[in-house]
């Protein structure tokens, strides 16, 4: 049996992506599909454009045959803990057999070579990546000097600075640093995509970029919007925008994070994960002279500390993910299986998956208790015992409601913030 | 020398606040009259309709000869402990003589003996107290019965629940009590008061209530409020909404109140001052179901639990005044004296003040910190010894900071959202 297993945030889901999942499904043969996937909030520092319920069902109509929802505390973490988090996922499912994540260089020796080199993490290279640290550098761009002096004294010279600057590789990196961390058995590939197109902010037309295709949809330009995505996914856009439930950008978050963040003492920003350095001050000082969070972010970020790392931990300000919660979270990974979607043959699969997964499955949220409660016990089952941590079970997934329900709060249509949606909405089945 | 002290909201200044301003001068013929003004934040637990400088503009230029300001952390508490605060402020300007508040009984023999009841709490009241509040009634009406009983034994009786009954006479029961508790020699006075304006809801013409003017001016219907308030007060306001500034309403919280409470915990909440017997699983359960404020409140109040107590806790919730704080800053009173206005008579007083008064008097709020610094060094002046206590003093001013940095998020123009007014906006001078 042959399960393939990808990582996606589908924010929304357009063209490229169903080119991707197609060119997957090509390479690998498999006989189902699994996708983990950011919940209300993804990896860029924001809330996703569309709920995730919506794009779990888009997901399941485009070929995927189960959607596990990435645990919040994963979703707006660096690379290293989202892919400890989503590679966490798919290896606990303990059915995947195979992981196809995009790349630009598409060069899974060199990839391997250099994850081998973040895995072993030899002196020589910690005493590189500390220097280049010192000088102010960035984290990414310390670490891509390290590298290029480390593999050049070996006499290695693959063209690592090209990969260590574009966002796929990047992240294929930690797929691979994760996968071996987990001792996983995992055959990882890799699939060629075209640099920048993740990032880029114009729309092209048939195959375009996320960040384009949120534009627009911010503009309400949804003719052009058309063109760039499977009409399911349109379809599922216009519908939740009719009802109020979308689009949802940053900036509705703004007296939310800036009401938290103009209030809060130095002395609790700094328990924050990835407040660092001063940044504290930063976010204090700039908190209370900017009108909105685009202008605090641009305030906040500094060459060392990048828009992207800015706005995230702006999530991680607002939703209280202390440093040591975060350490502990990726020491562990998940430690439960949440399905947001299924089709019919996804659910064969989680049929397998009950007796070959050492993790509760969850398709019905609302009895996450009564699992907790289980898991203390350690009596889940006759046949063997289950491997999640009761207490990070139970912060990991109260965490995904919390999410939940802030999220609602951004609603358009303000009646619809009052129901709990991980508790009202069922597991969608196709 | 005799210098009046007046207690005001003025949310908005109306034509009521004016004749009442003129009444209590009619009776006491003062030098001079000062008024201690609740800031950006109000007794009834909401965001005043239009903030604190321009409030002060007004009241300045309707008669009062210096404003100040009440520290946030009194405006939102319930009587007793709005009454430490601006009795407080009153007091220890040390050049007060009177006081003049509005009173429905205007019945200052029978006010002044129940506050000896309050202010000395005889055992045998306390027993009746404890066992109206063990029925499971609220503490104002509790009180009420225990207080009727206790009075009745003693073969005194007066029509004390009516007195009870009516907000302008249990304010001024805080007001006489308070008074005893800081020993003060200010002589208070009472003039009439209609029983039930102060919440009448219907716009009555030239003399309505600020709750029925408030509902106009959220309703735009600004050509009734000009019948209602003088006609600089209107000047003002219209100025203000057209500045984008005002009218701030308690809805307008909705994002940052709901927001923050969904994220509580219980063991967080029950930390704040007035939540308790289970108000914490209240205000938890419901935040998540509530799509407003308004619902939020309408839900958690109980027959015990009044409307006005609920709003009130919830500000208090958002803003973190612990109960063991609230404590702290009822037993040691204001620690300072901020001006937010004065005429050039006032000036003349507030010169008096510097000499008369054991409190540092803040015009230019910047200077806090140096303040603090001078508080603790206990250097203020060769002459005489400040009795401010330097971390209470602290905490106290820089929450009236926090508060103006939470209000400014509030208004429509939200490019005015930028601003530090507490540090930019200089003392309003007539």
């Amino acid at each position: 049996m042959k399960v393939l297993g990808v990582v996606v945030e589908y924010n929304p889901f357009h063209n490229g992506h169903l080119h991707h999942l197609r060119e997957a499904k090509t390479l690998i043969n498999p006989d189902y599909t699994i996708a983990v996937m950011s919940g209300n909030f993804v990896q860029r520092g924001e809330p996703a454009i569309l709920d995730k319920f919506s794009r779990a069902e888009v997901a399941v109509n485009m070929g995927v045959d189960i959607v596990f929802e990435l645990p919040f505390v994963y979703c707006i973490q660096d690379a290293s803990g989202f892919a400890m988090g989503s590679i966490g996922v798919l290896e606990r499912t303990n059915v995947v057999t195979d992981i196809v994540f995009g790349s630009e260089s598409s060069n899974l020796e060199v990839l391997d070579k250099i994850s081998n080199i973040l895995y072993e993490q030899p002196k020589t290279f910690k005493k590189l990546l500390n220097k280049h640290l010192k000088k102010g550098l960035s984290f990414p761009n310390a670490r891509k000097f390290a590298l290029v002096e480390y593999l050049e004294s070996s006499n290695y010279e693959p063209n690592v600075i090209d990969i260590l600057e574009q966002s796929n590789d990047i992240l294929g990196l930690e797929y691979l640093n994760a996968l071996k961390l987990y001792d996983s058995k995992i055959i990882p590939h890799t699939i060629q995509r075209i640099k920048a197109e993740y990032n880029q902010k114009e729309f092209t037309g048939e195959i375009s970029s996320a960040t384009a295709i949120r534009n627009l949809i911010e503009k309400n330009e949804m003719n052009k919007v058309r063109q760039g995505v499977p009409s399911l996914s349109y379809e599922v856009l216009r519908r939740e925008i009719e009802k109020g439930k979308a689009p949802i950008m940053f900036e509705d978050m703004r007296d939310m994070i800036l009401g938290k963040l103009r209030m809060m003492k130095k002395e609790e920003l700094i328990q924050i994960d990835g407040v660092k350095e001063g940044l504290e001050t930063r976010y204090s000082k700039f908190s209370k002279i900017s009108s909105n969070l685009t202008e605090l972010v641009n305030h906040v970020k500094t060459k060392r500390f990048t828009l992207t790392r800015v706005k995230r931990t702006l999530l991680k300000i607002f939703f209280d993910l202390k440093e040591r919660d975060v350490k502990l979270y990726n020491n562990h990974g998940p430690q439960y299986l949440r399905v947001l979607a299924f089709t019919e043959k996804g659910q064969e699969l989680l049929g397998k998956m009950k007796d070959l997964s050492a993790y509760p499955i969850i398709t019905t949220p609302s009895t996450y208790r009564k699992i907790y409660n289980r898991l203390n016990d350690n009596l889940l089952s006759s046949k063997k015992r289950y491997q999640s941590i009761p207490e990070i079970y139970l912060n990991q997934i109260e965490y995904d409601f919390l999410a939940s329900n802030i999220y609602t709060l951004l609603f358009k249509n303000r009646d619809l913030s009052s129901y709990e949606p991980d508790k009202k909405q069922r597991v969608i089945m196709l």
